[in-house]
């Protein structure tokens, strides 16, 4: 199952993605699967109707939590020791776009990055949870790009600025329920170049320790989104390339890069 | 004007806060006078009636920025230089609590420091002010603690642990409108005694250029809430402590501490 949220130039739609690749069909939703049961309302609109944009598949409604150098081979290009416990940061709501939505370079950096990575979608108000219940807590898995201005992040002390400026935050292009993420391939590719190329079996905190981890921390709310972090090959985005996120099973996440003047 | 948002045991509600300090009196307001006019409902409450609960006077819908070591004598009793620019980070709504909710250490930190500071209410979507509009994009002024692990904030590299846990935000009591901030005693006390006792002069970047710099990151919303520095004298609290926040010509913010065991 694929959970998009869309708009047809009216009020933000949820909807189930059906069909084959090429001609999806969007089956509208009563409501927010998140909150309400997935209720079909019997409309259904082609994924390639000119009228519809995809929107973020969730905006949440208090928090994204990141998880830095949560792979080995990115932590060391980085230049980084491995982490001993999860390395948390946050991200704002207001960071968060959607598919084919401009990221924005602000005029205070001069070199952003791409960085893909699997996010998880909670679906449970989470406090303390167990990692062997962790994933019970889960609505979903969609597919993220945590950009980074990474000058400012090395000057910053801390990274809020570097990873929390508006269009910091690309989700989607919809939530798979359900899926295994044990072992699936995550991708990043520039005007069609293949930059990040991993496996989220590389990565060092499993999904279930971290929703565990985090939620010792923070109460998660649902709709709140973790970011697990990013497979080697992080590098610069610029004015007017296309960035694309993808990871088996999901789909991928498609951005124009755009230099404010 | 003071405005509070206060429970009698059933759905939150606004009020202006009038009357000599022993006298208060809760004049009940129609809606949220963020978003709606100030519009008294006819009805009264007495502060000190026992069914009242004063609330935190907003619950942010994005973000809580903060902003580090910008008292240079802070700073200094940390062993930090002085920033050139203004150090953010951020704090999720779900580390909110209000007046006399108990700031509740986690278990995973030895040593929680207060840090009494000047919160600013943003009041309009804002993005890229100007310093000299800045102010106008304001809602009001309330009392914040940056409750803060100091163990973890100093072995953790990032601050989202150690300032973003659950309870570590205490806000309130409730929130004045056209307040003149240049020079306000800021103060914090732990069972009686002074710990902090600043005056906002001290503030290395003024309120309005906080706005101004924060804008150019990211889009504030209405309700957003911005920390603006703690002065010297931060230490710890512990289990059963009783910590007052204090600004002048706005309030006192009390808190009791309790340790999870």
């Amino acid at each position: 199952m694929r959970i998009a949220r869309f708009t047809t130039g009216d009020d933000p739609r949820y909807a189930l993605v059906e069909g084959d690749p090429g001609s999806e069909q969007l089956v509208v939703l009563t409501g927010d699967p998140i909150y309400t049961p997935v209720q079909p309302t019997g409309e259904q609109v082609p994924l390639d109707d000119d009228r519809v944009r995809l929107l973020a598949p969730v905006i949440p409604r208090s928090k994204i939590i990141g998880v830095g150098r949560n792979y080995a081979a990115h932590a060391a290009e980085m230049g980084n020791d491995l982490p001993v416990a999860p390395l948390l940061f946050l991200k704002p709501n207001t960071s968060v776009i959607g598919p084919d939505d401009p990221i924005v370079l602000p005029p205070w950096t001069e070199h952003v990055d791409h960085e893909a990575e699997l996010a998880v979608v909670i679906g449970k108000v989470t406090k303390d949870v167990a990692p062997e219940h962790a994933l019970g807590q889960v609505f979903g898995f969609t597919v993220a790009n945590d950009v980074t201005a990474r000058d400012i992040q090395r000057t910053d002390d801390q990274w809020a600025r570097a990873k929390g400026f508006d269009t910091s935050c690309p989700i989607g292009p919809w939530v798979v329920p359900g899926l295994d993420v044990d072992d699936l391939a995550v991708r990043a590719r520039v005007n069609g170049e293949v930059r990040q190329d991993g496996r989220t079996s590389q990565l060092i905190f499993d999904v279930a320790y971290l929703i565990s981890y985090i939620s010792e921390v923070f109460t998660l709310l649902p709709g709140d989104v973790i970011l697990t972090g990013t497979p080697a090959g992080v590098g610069p985005i610029v004015d007017r390339d296309i960035v694309e996120c993808e990871i088996e099973d999901i789909g991928t996440l498609r951005n124009p890069v755009l230099r404010r003047s």
